[in-house]
Formats: C-alpha cells, sequence, structure tokens
C-alpha cells in the first residue's frame, strides 16, 4: 500500500469541509426533539460510504435509529474487515461552558494541537474518528488499492446504550461476517507516543438503598437509640475495601486475570508522570489499591467506586432528622476473566449479609458488562502495530483503558471476531464535555494509517 | 389552692372555644407570607392576657417577631414566676397528608384520646400547652387565688430559632427576674404516667465537605486510581464510631455527666416494651452503644448522627461519574456537662485530621447549644411533684428527653433560675408533622395542674 500522505494533501481542504458538515447537524440521541436530526445524519453517512466507493448501502431499520451498513466485496477468498463506529452524538449540556456554539464547528489553534482542532460535538466522539474510515476507504477505493473485502457498520444509539445494535448483530450474523473489527472510538497517549488500546474493564452498576424506621424521625429524641440509615450505609459501604484498599467482598477476585511481570513490565514503559496527574486534577496524591501503580488501578485491576449517595436533609441549613432511607449507586469496573452477572449476585449477596439488625437492604442491579482484551499476538493488532510504524514512524504501545465499551464483548460473543480499537484522539479532547475538540493533524494522520491496517491485515491474513 | 376542676367544668365549652380560634391562625414564622397572621397572633395573645387578669401586657419590638410580655405582681416579697411559650407554629407541608384543613381545627376522638383531640398545626406545639397557662392564670386570677407573682413572656420565632429571644432577654434582665421559670412544649409518657422533664440534650451541628479531584471525572478512566470523596467520606464517617458504637473522637466524653446506678435504676422504672416501640418504628431490633438501655442511649448519652449525605449522580439510571465533591450534614446530642463549643472544635480537628492524602476536607460548624439538667430536689421540681400529685394521684416520673431546646441554657446564664417543664402532650401528638393534635383531656388537665404548681411552689419558698 502505498502512503495516502500525498492523496490526503490534494483533498485536505475537502475531507475537512466534509467532516465540518457532518458535525453541524445536532444528532443527538439521547433528546427525541432531535430525532428528525438523527435520521438525517443516517442518510449524510449513506451517501457519504456511496462516494467513497461501497456497492451497496442501506439504511437498515431496528427498532431504534437505523444502522448504515455498507460493503464493498472485491473476492470472497479474501479477508474481510467490519468497521464499526457511530453518528449519534452527546448531548451538549452544559451550553454556557461552551466557547463556541457546539454544532457551528471552528478550527481553532491549541497548545497539543498547534496545526488546529477541529471544536464541535462529536468532533472526536465519533464522527471525525468515524469519518477517517470513510476517507481510508475513499483513497483505497480511487486508486484501485482496496486489498480485501470492507462492510461498515455504523450506529445511531452509542451514547445511549446500544439496544438496537444487539438486535440488529444477534439477527444479521452472516451478513455482518468478518475476519476482525476495526473501530476508531478511543484515544491514544500523545500525538508522538502512539497506542493500541487492548483492554476494556468490564461494568457492574447496582443501586443500593437501606431503609431504618418507616418514617423520619427527629434525631433527638431517637438520636442513639435506633440504627441511623445514612449511618449505617456509611459503615456497609466502607467495609467494601480493606485497609490495602482490596475490595472485602467473598470471591470478588477468584477469576481475576493475573498478568505476567513481563506484561507489567511491558505497560510499565507508557510514560507517566504523577506529578502532572495529580497537579492536573489538583490532588495531593493518587490512592488506590496497595502494590499497583496508578496506570495499573485503573486498567488491569477490578475497582468499586460510589457514583452517588444520598439521604436525609441536604437542603440549606440545618436539620435535625434520622431519615427513614439512605441510597447509593456503585459500580465496579472488571477485569478479565470475571463475568459482570457472577459479581453482580456476589455483590448482592455480600451487600445484604453485612446489614446489621434494624435496617433492611435492598441491592437493585441496573446493569453491565464484560471486560474485553485483545491478545497481542493476534493478526488484528499485530497489523494495526506495523500500520502505526509505517505513519508514525514508532511502535504503538499496547494499552489497557479502565473504560468499558460493552458492545465489543457483544461481537466476540455474536461474531466471533476480536476487535482492534485504533483510537486517534487524545485524552484532552474533552469527549462528553464542553468544547469538545479534534485535532485535525490526528483526523488527517487516521486517515493515513488506516489503509496501512488494510494492507498488512490482508498480508498476515493470506500469507498463512 | 382549690382544685380548679369545677371552674374548669364551667368554662370548659369557653376554654376549648378560645384555643380553636387562636388555631385558626396561621402564624408559621418560617414563611414571611405569613407575616401579618403572626404578628396578627402576638395581638391576640396580648388581649388574651389582659382578659386573664394580667395588670401589665405589652408587645415588644425585636429585631424580628414581637415578644408578648404580661405581668401581674402582687406582692414584690413573694416569689415569682415567669412562663414561657411560643405563638408561632411550623409550617404544615405536607398539606396532602392532613386529614383536615391545618387551620381549621376539629375534634376527633383517638385511641390515646377517647375524649377527643383538636387536630390542627400548633394545637399542642405551642398555642395549646401555652394557653394552658393563660386559662390557669385566668383561674387564680379570677378566684383570687394567686399566691405569688407571675410574668409572661411568649415569643413568636421558637420555630425559626428563638433569635430574637436572646436579642430581648439579654436586654430585660431585671424585668424578666424570677424565681423559677415554667414552660408547656414537651410531653409526657402516658395520660396515667405524669412525668416531668428534667434534662434535655445539648446539640453540635455541622456539615461537612470532602474535595478530591477538581471537577468530576469518568470512573472507568479515573476509578481506582484517585480517592473517590464519597467512598472517602463513607470511611471517615463510619470510623466516627466503633465496633461498640462508642464516638471515636478523641476527648469526645471527658466530660460526660456519670449517673449513678441508682439515678440509672429510677430512671428504668419508666414503662418501655423494645417489642411496642421496634413496631411502631417496624424495624427488626433497635441499635446503639453497648452497655446502655434504649432509654438511656437516647437521653443520658451523647451520639452522633448523619442527619443528611449527598454527592455524585443522584438522578434516575446509571451515571459512571467520581464525583468532585461529596457532602454530609452531622449533629451530635450533647449530654451535662459537655460545651458544644469544645464538642464541635473536637469534632473537626479530628475529621480533619482522619482525611486521607488525595483529598481536602472542610468542617463547617452550623450552631448548637448546651445540655441542661434540673436537679429533682430543687423547689421548682419538687413543687411540680407535688402539683402532679394533687390533680393525678400519682407521683410523676423524672425523665431525661433527648431533645435540645436551647433557650432553656440561656435562661440560666442570663436569668440565673432553673426551668421547670411541665409538659402535657403524648409523643403520638404528631408535632412537627401532619394531623397534629392535642388531647382535650391533656388541655384541660394542664389547665387544673398548674395551678397547683403555683401555691405549692409559694410554699416552699416562703416557708424557707
Amino acid at each position: 500500500m502505498k502512503s495516502a500522505k500525498p492523496y490526503i494533501e490534494e483533498h485536505k481542504q475537502r475531507f475537512i469541509d466534509e467532516l465540518i458538515e457532518l458535525l453541524k447537524i445536532p444528532s443527538i440521541s439521547a433528546d427525541s426533539a432531535y430525532k428528525d436530526d438523527v435520521i438525517k445524519t443516517a442518510s449524510v453517512i449513506k451517501e457519504s460510504l456511496e462516494k467513497a466507493g461501497c456497492d451497496t448501502v442501506e439504511i437498515c431499520e431496528t427498532p431504534g435509529y437505523p444502522i448504515v451498513y455498507g460493503e464493498k466485496i472485491i473476492d470472497k477468498t479474501l479477508p474481510t474487515v467490519l468497521v464499526y463506529g457511530h453518528y449519534d452524538v452527546q448531548p451538549p449540556d452544559p451550553l454556557d461552558l461552551w466557547h463556541s456554539p457546539p454544532f457551528e464547528p471552528v478550527i481553532k489553534k491549541t497548545e497539543l494541537h498547534p496545526q488546529g482542532a477541529i471544536f464541535a460535538r462529536g468532533s472526536c466522539d465519533d464522527k471525525g474518528q468515524m469519518y477517517m474510515h470513510v476517507k481510508a476507504m475513499e483513497y483505497m477505493a480511487n486508486t484501485g488499492q482496496l486489498p480485501c473485502n470492507v462492510k461498515f457498520m455504523i450506529e445511531g444509539e452509542e451514547e445511549v446504550g446500544s439496544e438496537s445494535l444487539e438486535w440488529f448483530v444477534t439477527r444479521n450474523q452472516e451478513k455482518l461476517a468478518n475476519d476482525v473489527i476495526l473501530i476508531s472510538d478511543t484515544g491514544m497517549i500523545a500525538n508522538d507516543i502512539p497506542s493500541i488500546t487492548t483492554g476494556l474493564r468490564g461494568l457492574s452498576y447496582v443501586e443500593v438503598e437501606v431503609t431504618g424506621p418507616n418514617r423520619d424521625l427527629h434525631s433527638g429524641l431517637y438520636g442513639g437509640a435506633v440504627a441511623n440509615p445514612i449511618n449505617v450505609l456509611t459503615k456497609m459501604v466502607a467495609s467494601l475495601h480493606d485497609e490495602n484498599n482490596h475490595i472485602t467482598i467473598p470471591g470478588f477476585y477468584d477469576d481475576v486475570e493475573i498478568l505476567s511481570t513481563e506484561e507489567r513490565a511491558k505497560m510499565a514503559e507508557a510514560p507517566f508522570s504523577k506529578e502532572v496527574y495529580c497537579k492536573a486534577l489538583d490532588i495531593e496524591d493518587t490512592y488506590g489499591e496497595a502494590g499497583y501503580t496508578t496506570n495499573e488501578r485503573n486498567s488491569i485491576r477490578p475497582t468499586l467506586d460510589v457514583n452517588g449517595i444520598w439521604g436525609g436533609y441536604i437542603g440549606e441549613g440545618a436539620k435535625t432528622v434520622i431519615a427513614s432511607k439512605a441510597y447509593a449507586k456503585i459500580s465496579m469496573r472488571l477485569v478479565p476473566d470475571q463475568d459482570w452477572k457472577k459479581i453482580t449476585q456476589l455483590f448482592k449477596d455480600h451487600f445484604e449479609s453485612i446489614a446489621p439488625k434494624g435496617v433492611k437492604v435492598e441491592v437493585k442491579p441496573h446493569h453491565g458488562g464484560q471486560a474485553y482484551v485483545t491478545p497481542i499476538d493476534s493478526d488484528g493488532y499485530q497489523a494495526a502495530s506495523k500500520a502505526y510504524e509505517n505513519t508514525f514512524g514508532k511502535t504503538p504501545i499496547p494499552q489497557r483503558s479502565g473504560g468499558s465499551i460493552p458492545i465489543v464483548a457483544l461481537f466476540e460473543k455474536e461474531l466471533k471476531s476480536k476487535t482492534i480499537l485504533m483510537g486517534f484522539g487524545l485524552d484532552s479532547d474533552a469527549i462528553h464535555s464542553p468544547n469538545e475538540h479534534f485535532g485535525v493533524w490526528n483526523y488527517l494522520k487516521g486517515i493515513e494509517t488506516i489503509p496501512q491496517f488494510y494492507s498488512e491485515f490482508t498480508k498476515l491474513k493470506t500469507a498463512k
């Protein structure tokens, strides 16, 4: 595969203009007021795939927003890459924190993006990163270099839980059959430190309710004599970690994948400055499980965090009340090979068992997902690694992310193939926040790198 | 002093009608929309004191709502009783839980009040109990039996912190000079088990704020690597009690009054059924400090309760956020001889000292007050005890309350006299709640018992 650089140089302005047009449509899947815009975006994606060279493009109806499917099958004996992305975006609130309107894209220079970045909702997550694949396809098709078959599956409900995607995938296994899945919906360490996300954590999210007396009580008349649900909740939650910040739920660590010393050493090569990290968050020190580094704590180790807590009087001033109920939302990030359903049950059993007499406890599971890991010796990873080497001149660092993308585990289960996460955004690109942006350099570098993946992957596969 | 029974029998209907008229005025001090009603109530109280036989009655302006002052001085060499009460009421919310409108009094029979109870906001707290004193005065004045001097001080800000009362008392020490202060703003055990409140707990109320990272973080990317302010807050709050439910703040118990075995034995005579107590609150068991009974835990022992807690995402569904801040409102009920300002400082010092690295902690004191105890060998207590014997035919049980009435400590400090708490309400009268009521029997029994106090107190004082 020839370098796409000259082609990109020639069409750069059009690539940017097309993305800007796409970003102008407020395809907010969470807000039904934008329904027409979400649907319109699907049509725009369909057209762009047709123009890029797909032979067949369909807007596939689902119980929710449509999924755009496109394909170009050049030879059934060659490997097939399935590209996944999403055309919906997060709501832009709080609007007053944006320096320019979220759906009126502007290009501005930043410290990390000296060549400019496109500021708009969805610029990085995921319209910009998804559109890199469309433009990479255009390059390969227009220059007659497409080395294998390609399928696109672009959905419109990623920001609201991808419910219709599961519905679609389980019904279209044959149509979606592939040898590797390619997604750009994550980030990399820095523009001069390419990295590939090889692991995602799983998730178990629960809500707990502690009920004491059947009504709110006067804290003077009852204080000290009955179990106060808030005090009890703090005791119960506090007991979920021991003094080394290990989680105390029996059986919680039973299935946790233990990484070799070598693997941990490789992870430790990723540049990390605790000083810079703490300064950015305005904290004096990090905090976490004994025996692990910060980068390990938020990637290869499971964790338990309270995401919300409430009970009693939370208005201004003082009220001397003992609340009848106290609540918390608690999430656990899981790692291979923990099963989220098993962990949810272990949490429930344990939490109910530690409730003192005098209170009733209810644990309501919210949702969850499995952790995921891509082996770095897989063809997909090796092809991606070579692609970065070709365009960045550096071997990318394999990196586990602390976040969760439940659909990746779904793909593995239903489509039996591995996912490669080639993300070109930066942590500082403010996805899900005001002033989301995506570097112009990153956008074009993605378009340059992706065709290299196709070529390297096809080489590896056909050599076997 | 002759029994007031015949007088009460003759004027019963008028006594009830007058109270009902008073209860119709919504004198809600917390809501400025009711300002005119609060002020109007002061005038009604003034008139009622004049009619009851006071020689001088004034509406005394303060920075807030006026205080109604009345007096009848029959002989400066005789003792003086100062009656305190309040004419303002709690807001009636939630309105939809009332079975009849809060300011349209109705008389209905209940299990505990077979002769009927007056249902209205303020019926028990404190218009009904305060008005018993006006009617007792009327009886003594009209029948020429007033045995001593009497002063009334009826305020309009008790439900919002009595700020103007402190202003008034510190400026009128001579005018308010007295030998004993009499208040009916508490309860008794049951209609056939008279009791006198001899102790009130003090209070220290604080708000704590735990700050972690300088913004809300994604719990996937940061979970396990930074101190989560909510998790930290639960650990800190949980650590304030040990496994025996003793409070762990160093020095907290240093000044706690230790009761003798005899005193505790006397307290234990008060009837108490744990089964009934638990059933009423729908709890399986009580909960509290090891080594003390339920009645001790909520009266002679200091306690620490979280009155409110909040942080992170508390809406519907799930959000995987690590909050930047977490908060709690915490109150400590104190006993003699703990000093609330010292305890507040001990709490602040301790709570700040146990914060782990990675968070910042702020403790904001709200307010507080000293505990109070009336010795049962004082003239005031002895006179009250005899008064109950005369009308109930039973010696009342001295009882410590878990609640706090900070003005009682203020009176002792500024006016150098003891307060006697002759309460005639029942715990079940739902003060501060929907469907507040006050038994007609209790109302009339109060009017019958109060004159006996004047007579017994004057006897004891003049005998010396």
